[in-house]
């Protein structure tokens, strides 16, 4: 363990410095595809590989604080990294109450680095695998792989009804002469009944109690789009993705259905579906990751990694993973000017204005900076209740995830943060920097120059997505060949490395789509 | 592959000599265990590992010729080795009515070494994983693994309805002082109310259609037990082994309770259940496969190795394991002297006679050899409809197989089989040796010695018995340890190597039960 850290800080050092040395790497090939495997390897065994023995299955509506067959192996359970802490930790944590001061914003904090996008899209990516089970938070609706239900569902009877019957394509509808999914509803503002087999509908209504008061009005019910998830409608980015990759998919259609035109429906959808999933696969590492990440070396999808590894496991989303990645602080406060009202199901300026402008505006704007004292208020109260969960699951605190994933513990609050201020602030809360909260942890970390996260969250989302990405069984070797994606699928996947790509492919051919704010960075 | 199938042959022929070598080895530990690290691993790299691009999914009621997502991912459909055969294959297969000649039984021919108890602890093992769906045969209602779910049930809900809510126990009742499971029926000879919740019982009745007419009436419905799953009481060894291990699972509680007084009635339960299934395991790989295996060296479980290899990859049952598995020719037409009648469904035998003389007198008499020409006239049919499915799902012929595991195709049915009359048969059936089917070829194939499966039948059964035994997640290193079985637990797991000894500490402890001949033996 502690060769393991000394060595993590060395290469984390190294692959943060030196751009022109590793400028020089990116260009040779074999040079870089070595690079490129040492440092996905080094970043995905930071932690023990799955199976992990806990999840947050337990008997009655508790967790258990021992293995179990249902626990190990009935995947509708969240998982855990770390087992439920001791009893007597709960005792010793400050009320919830006090710690709401902890995420005021006072003034808006500006990452340093991310777009709106960035915000939005992170939401838009995590609605298809972070997926609460209303009805038993300890569990997860989704089959924990990165596969779009976004646009395809989340079960076979969804996806039916989601797709048109011809050619392979998704149901969509053209107005003004640009592609959309069609709309859910009728002339009467009810859930029309094609769709009423949706699995998030409830007879002739959308999810009961899901639109807020805003949006529950007719001028908004009647542009809401069909979509794979309940909440498909929930910002016009969420939309405007949705559309992208919507139209990729009945664009692939098309050049599939042209190359083989034999092929019935069923074999053009689910070869197009193959393809887009690993498109989007292809943004998740070479766009979405580099740009959490602080290295010099930009990472790339090569296939041929995960089978080697040991981490080559059944996916499974951690409890930790779900609470880690509520980037509250992301969230801006207003679009373009447009207050949260006129930016949350509004399909009708998204019709309006187009895609590209809407994830054009996204693209201009700075996202929040993830930090304690910069939470939006109207989001303060889901900060405090996913600590509340946090503490109902007995998750561990923020020294023993620092452990568990090879870095040295922190001794002290100020070697935790560099802000004095908040440093105090924390250590009257906590006292003893072990009994620290993990996700407050996590947000209190320090960042060094202009990284989205700190230490162990950039850690912990790496293991996560590179265990849980390349691990998808389309990228298998069994799998992945012109078969399974057909010629023009191929092409499609080696062309993608950008979201920026895939929106010029669909939309405007000349539309400025980024994660990284262009205007002040490097 | 020329250069792995010299290599098989060769390991093939020294592990299968030289046993006085092979005792060497045995009882050096570092070498043994070196050796079965070797042996395994060899065995289950026999074929590409997991997942495979195909699987019986396919849209309607059809198998897909090309990869899908859903068919990538969903578990409930049964996985597949090959790709579909392509059209012209059925096309140039023989009609099926001129099989029927091949499975006629002329004179019963015992097998050389395998016991009428080895012939039903498979069908009893078997049914926990190679569970077809009644509504749709490409589907499987198991969860792929082996988990006792025999004693356990497959969900949850049937889980809670086979316990005793008292000290992790399962329900069971004592007849005249040995512990039996629970009888289902109440003295209507309907299902008891308490058990009228589990998945396999309709209202009050007990699956509709599965009690043979025989067996529908109260004497043999009266001592129907409860059951995991609904063929729990097929016959009186399948009752007897269901018997077997509730009672270790009872005798595991006690004594978990006793070193454990403050652990409440579930985590007794469950770390008694973890403990069974890996007892199970071990039986599965010191036993089963050893009886089996034609080879000199005996493997045991060594829980270390798995992790290490490539094929450590999620389960799926193959559409081949599951048909090359239906060894019906094992099947005894008496069972002691007594009709089929008389030990199916007729617990009241058992009880009368004793767990341990049913399980003894069926390690007296000989299972039939797996082989043509030596089915029970009322198994000839399932034969038949096996061989239906096989083209339903168009699986490929035999020596594709063989190629498929690393083995060289037959030239000519000579070389399949040394009975000269069968080759014949077989050449005027199908003419070209690359068209034989699957299942034909592997129940014509020769045996060496008093080998129980000919050459591809043994490698194909290894390495899915490797490869979904050795990959259970209660042998993983996070897992496998004495937090999840208890102490008493791990002891219990040393200590179980075989079936006998097993039976010995729940039922008489001179029992001698036995997989293997013993009276005409090595």
């Amino acid at each position: 363990m502690g060769g393991r850290v000394l060595l993590s800080g060395l290469v984390a050092y190294v692959v943060s410095h030196f751009p022109r040395f590793w400028r020089f790497v990116s260009r040779r090939p074999i040079l870089r595809r070595w690079v490129n495997r040492f440092f996905i390897k080094w970043i995905a065994s930071s932690e023990v590989p799955r199976p992990y023995p806990f999840s947050l299955w337990g008997p009655k509506a508790d967790v258990a604080t021992y293995s179990s067959w249902t626990g190990l192996t009935d995947r509708t359970f969240t998982g855990r990294h770390l087992p439920p802490a001791d009893t007597t930790y709960a005792a010793r944590l400050p009320d919830l109450d006090r710690l709401r001061p902890l995420f005021v914003r006072n003034e808006f904090r500006p990452c340093p680095k991310s777009t709106t996008l960035f915000a939005l899209f992170a939401q838009w990516f995590t609605d298809s695998f972070l997926r609460t089970d209303p009805n038993d938070f300890r569990k997860n609706t989704s089959n924990h792989e990165i596969d779009l239900c976004q646009i395809y569902g989340l079960s076979n009877s969804d996806t039916q009804l989601l797709r048109s019957p011809k050619d392979g394509k998704l149901r969509s509808i053209r107005i003004n002469g640009f592609e959309f999914p069609d709309r859910i509803m009728n002339d009467q503002f009810r859930v029309k009944e094609q769709y009423r087999g949706l699995s998030y509908v409830k007879n002739d209504d959308y999810t009961p109690g899901l639109l807020p008061p805003f949006a529950d009005r007719p001028e908004r019910r009647k542009d809401l789009f069909l979509s794979g998830l309940d909440r498909g409608n929930s910002t016009i980015v969420y939309s405007a993705l949705n559309t992208i990759f919507m139209r990729e998919h009945n664009r692939l259609c098309d050049l599939i259905k042209k190359a083989n035109s034999t092929w019935d429906d069923d074999r053009v959808f689910e070869t197009a579906r193959n393809t887009n999933i690993v498109c989007l696969l292809q943004i998740i590492i070479c766009d979405y990751i580099n740009h959490l990440s602080t290295a010099q070396f930009r990472v790339y999808l090569d296939r041929a990694i995960a089978e080697q590894c040991r981490w080559y496991r059944t996916n499974r989303i951690s409890a930790e993973f779900d609470l880690l990645y509520r980037w509250h602080p992301l969230a801006p406060t207003t679009f373009d000017g447009l207050p949260d009202e006129e930016f949350r199901y509004n399909n009708a300026l998204l019709i309006d204005r187009g895609v590209e402008w809407v994830l054009e505006q996204a693209s201009k704007q700075s996202a929040g900076r993830i930090t304690l004292h910069n939470t939006a208020p109207f989001l303060i109260d889901a900060e405090l209740a996913a600590l509340q969960k946090a503490r109902k699951w007995r998750i561990a605190p923020y020294n023993d995830y620092r452990k568990r994933f090879g870095l040295r513990p922190v001794s002290s609050f100020k070697e935790l943060t560099a802000d004095e201020a908040l440093a105090i602030e924390l250590s009257r809360l906590y006292r003893n920097v072990d009994d620290l909260e993990f996700t407050i942890g996590l947000l209190a970390e320090t960042r060094p120059g202009n990284a989205v996260l700190g230490e162990l969250m950039t850690l912990m989302v790496g293991v996560d997505a590179f265990t849980q990405a390349l691990t998808n069984p389309l990228l298998s070797a069994n799998v992945f060949c012109e078969d399974c994606f057909s010629s023009a699928g191929m092409t499609a996947i080696l062309q993608t490395t950008d979201l920026q790509g895939l929106v010029r492919r669909n939309a405007h051919k000349n539309s400025v789509v980024s994660f990284t704010k262009y205007w002040n960075c490097t």
